[in-house]
């Protein structure tokens, strides 16, 4: 997905502050299942939430307010109690920032279940070999 | 309450984002609530939230990375559907900002309900006339 | 501009913070300027921010995570120390919120300043009345 | 440092959003200096800032909203160029997150730079061995 940095997302250093990241990556998975035909609210409409349990970010250069970034997701470990994506931010041909979140599904309640077949099932061929 | 503004709260002209004010009126309404024994959460699992029906911030003067404020509330009209708070952001001696946020009761499916009378008859002796 | 409500943007009445609106109409102001052949970048390059002074949202109905919106901008006041702009949020033909911001131009130091002769006759013909 | 999760930092299923945790981690630092008689604020003054270059998170519990929470911060690596730091969130005796950053110290315009000497001399009583 492509984006803007938003000014409210600037810090004191004149750059996108560091959190900002975290939440771009979020951004970037319900798109990445968008452009699948798939929808993150209908999964949990369904009753189960995919919970962050780890996420690490390296950040490689800064950006700055109003640059355009593109933030790509790839799916990189499928399982029924465990999710991986990966992330690179890009700003044209520069590398900004690499990360990679961890997922455990939930249902309501914050209870660890496992992820309906119908969606493993839908989700198998877009496993990215990390 | 008092707080002290987060790094992550400033933006590229050095100063607390203007939208971080709205955040810090909300944190005042809990802390105001407890102070008088009163506890948010509860009314909330009571089926009762106050959503935000509008809000107005005058910025007197801009605030930096790690000042120490203290943000006033006080709780200015009270009805069973209607509620308003004005706040009072200072540094010091110093007005920084004021503001006004207006609440209407809403049940879990966010349509309007009256707001209970046990809470109704809590709040009552706290109302400030504005 | 059109924007899809951030999952981090949600709070636990399953709805768009109401901060959130605050930092969508600072997103309009900027892509309304650009649509007009404008850059803030390039204002505050040239020493010249527009902090703001005041702000104001109505709610008139809650947004929700991946909803698409609509954040209609419109300068309907333009003075060389006091710029006002009116905001318009739709989700398709529904009016979810409206606003209004007042901007002072300060320079680098924080102090009042003028808009720059060059802004002010780029801005001219883009005032709306109110 | 102790804090209590804010409305605002809570998404639609019913937690404190992932993203908040970097906050919290950020504000701790912040408190973990002042404790020692150190100021951030003067770090930046004298030119040097403290860029992040890496984050990462695990999620053990979720927290809710109005929890209060404990955010212990230690200083785990100190170089010249390259400071990291641990975190580990508990709310009473459980344990709700752990962390790590990795920092870079640069100039004010985003060059990596040494940390100056009296910095390091102060800072280096407090390294905690990981």
């Amino acid at each position: 997905m492509n984006l803007r940095v938003r000014f409210a997302e600037t810090d004191q250093m004149g750059v996108a502050h560091h959190s900002a990241y975290v939440i771009w990556f979020e951004a970037a998975r319900v798109e990445w299942l968008r452009e699948r035909g798939l929808d993150y609210r209908r999964l949990e409409a369904g009753g189960v939430s995919l919970a962050v349990s780890a996420i690490s970010v390296q950040y490689h250069r800064s950006s700055r307010f109003d640059d355009e970034l593109h933030v790509a997701a790839a799916l990189t470990e499928l399982r029924s109690r465990r999710v991986r994506y990966r992330y690179l931010v890009t700003r044209g041909e520069e590398r900004v920032a690499t990360g990679d979140s961890l997922h455990t599904p939930v249902d309501p309640n914050g209870r660890v279940t496992r992820l309906p077949t119908v969606w493993l099932e839908a989700l198998e061929k877009h496993v990215t070999k990390p």
